[in-house]
């Protein structure tokens, strides 16, 4: 379908961020079941239940705007989860792969804070005021979740996963 | 591969971030000729030369650890690339298409900040000092490119685009 206008581009990705979180919602139980350490399963599932947050906040969007809610399929963000699968299937359970979920699961928040930092930026610019205030909402939530993934990383989880090098190097 | 130690992830990821670079430097020139404004024309080609930087310096790396340079099919960049071809291929030239293009290239900077982020902590945790410094320069300048990909939509180019919606949405 050709884009003429900013509005179509608008809601052409807010289509492909909604099919995006709900992939997310799909694959995230899995990121759950492969990680060691409490710290990073918690900080999974506490992302998961916003995640479905995300997801009803976009259908409000789309409510608004007179549309149905409906995916258009995420090339990016299969492509991502495609490369966390395999992290998973490569690795032993232990703080190696705890390391490599992280890695996966914060390209995964990178692309939605750039997705989100997209749409709020042309909500703002087509006066979509009760929309920029929901996208920031979310965007926020990104960005705490990508921050907590990095203190999980700098802390336990990576050093750990460093002392078993001298073991399997 | 079975990946069993911090050694091989940082290794493996330094392998994916290389594919996704070179990836990069194929894919800036579409971007360029497809933008409309010169602003834009210039930040992505500033990008592009800094991105065969990246480049280099990551060969830099690999020889530092004696290992070969060489790529791992990135599947997450490559689906952020194909969006962007997409992007290109239903847009037509102007301040919409201009719009998607900062889209698209923000969502590479973003999946690189990613990237990069998780490398400097691994190198960091296994003691290879000279490449944390190297990949802490190639992270500044990601987040460099991305910060000004934002002013530049959140000035000139995406009002343009708002503006055209009455004549066409």
């Amino acid at each position: 379908m050709k884009v003429h206008s900013l509005k179509q581009l608008y809601v052409q990705e807010l289509k492909d961020v909604y099919d995006a979180e709900n992939q997310i919602v799909k694959a995230l139980p899995k990121l759950v079941k492969a990680a060691s350490t409490d710290r990073l399963r918690e900080a999974l599932e506490n992302h998961l239940e916003q995640t479905k947050g995300h997801v009803q906040r976009l259908e409000q969007i789309f409510e608004g705007l007179g549309e149905a809610a409906k995916g258009k399929k995420c090339d990016g963000l299969r492509g991502i989860l495609d490369e966390g699968e395999k992290t998973i299937a490569d690795g032993e359970k232990g703080s190696v792969l705890d390391a490599g979920l992280i890695a996966g699961a914060q390209r995964v928040e990178h692309y939605e804070m750039a997705a989100y930092g997209s749409l709020k930026t042309w909500a703002a610019q087509l006066g979509e005021d009760q929309a920029v205030q929901i996208l920031q909402a979310t965007l926020n939530e990104e960005k705490e979740a990508d921050q907590k993934l990095t203190e999980i990383a700098a802390s336990g989880v990576n050093a750990e996963a460093s002392r078993a090098r001298g073991a399997s190097a």
